[in-house]
């Protein structure tokens, strides 16, 4: 796959200062309307936990979000856990005015040179062409926020979730279209952001603000294409936490990633 | 809910031996075929990272495998990565003979203080009652390995996993019970064990080696019963990675924990 630069590339840059220490900036470009997204700052933490690995893919991540992230300068410092044969492991802090925002652990593989056995036990989202499908963020009503994600990522889908037309269904599901409006196509890190990218659907209970407490990503295979498919569900919220699980499946059928996150209601 | 000492709490003890510093002993009391089950190992980490904790309850669990874990003495390092008003949150390394078995980050909170909205969107397992049902590990056949796990753990099913059989059936999930067979409530650490010390279901598709690569546990609400019910479901292999996800529920359908790992077969 041909691929440059991306908008979210230049975005989740991390800058080099000694081993182990990165500066890097969040920028306003990727909030949601509570501040910058979780899973984009997550990403720039995975791109500084990369530098020097063997291996290309964050097979698994986990992120444990401390404080609310601002857009602004972040320092980063990381650590090799361990550096195997098959399998890499690093982690990170990530600290903005001296603060630990986010502390993370990734392991890394090279998903091109893995050969295991293939079964699938669920499928694909089945949607309609991306190209015909509804642009969610035109479609949220007058009033409703319009954040800087929104102008970084194409969001489409076979119907308007109930919770965006005022009228939330009960049932905390979806899927949709998903692509970075520059038309690159997304890097395995990228898919540590793109997990998080699409609103919760806890909002079909009601709710308006949900904070990450811990995400898990699995990354699975590198996508093909541009648009990919996100598959999203909330199972059970209790005493005020809830899971959301959402899948990535590229335009080819491919899985590209899964991940649970830990979150919290108000 | 009364509850003494037990055999889990006796063999996941850690000793403080400094600020940050913990020794333990893995012990080879609740051994999978292939060692140490990693589930255990993971729990006795939480123990030192919950020591000097404000917060009981360990509500997401992080651990990346590195190395086999061995029975044997273990020695754990611990870091206060936040101390927060409703979580803290902590690291821990693991080493055995100075290498590094496992990392791993808890977030812990007080679920007993909780009191956002519950909703559940799925059900708990629909089981009869668990002294009418089969004895999952007297009913393994000649020949199967008889780990010490089993000893301790009381399994029990309304079918025989159809591996445990001689005949995988293609579907990877199923659903059991099981308590600590010293009849003691799990406490909110031991869920980190309990989550992952059901065989693997990916067993029905043939296999039978899988090694955790990363396992997530969220934990959700203290257990009431010493009977737990289990539902685990693989879904999707790829190239040799697999998924596996368990949700734990008491016995007055409380659900207590949720699971995620990834693995490697073979």
């Amino acid at each position: 796959v041909g691929r440059g630069p991306s908008d979210f590339d230049a975005d989740s840059a991390v800058e080099r200062a000694a081993a182990g220490m990165f500066h890097a900036r969040i920028t306003d470009r990727w909030n949601t309307p509570a501040g910058p997204n979780g899973g984009y700052v997550l990403a720039i933490g995975v791109r500084a936990m990369a530098d020097g690995v063997a291996f290309p893919d964050p097979i698994a991540v986990s992120g444990h979000f401390l404080r609310p992230p601002n857009p602004g300068p972040v320092e980063i410092r990381t650590e090799t856990v361990r550096s195997g044969r098959r399998h890499a492991t690093t982690q990170a802090s990530m600290l903005q005015d001296g603060k630990e925002i986010v502390r993370a652990l990734a392991t890394f593989a090279d998903l091109g040179a893995a050969t295991g056995k293939t079964a699938l036990l669920g499928e694909a989202p089945r949607l309609g062409p991306p190209e015909a499908a509804a642009d969610l963020f035109a479609a949220a009503p007058d009033g409703f926020p319009r954040p800087s994600l929104g102008e970084r990522i194409d969001y489409r889908g076979d119907a308007v979730p109930g919770w965006l037309r005022g009228e939330p269904t009960g049932d905390p599901s979806f899927e949709l279209w998903m692509r970075l409006r520059d038309g690159t196509v997304a890097d395995t890190v990228a898919l540590t952001f793109l997990v998080d990218a699409a609103p919760p659907v806890v909002f079909e209970l009601g709710g308006i603000v949900s904070s990450t407490v811990e995400l898990t990503v699995h990354v699975r295979a590198r996508p093909t294409t541009e648009w990919l498919m996100s598959r999203q569900r909330t199972r059970y919220v209790t005493s005020g936490y809830h899971d959301e699980d959402v899948e990535l499946w590229d335009a080819n059928g491919t899985l590209v990633a899964e991940a649970r996150q830990l979150a919290l209601l108000g």
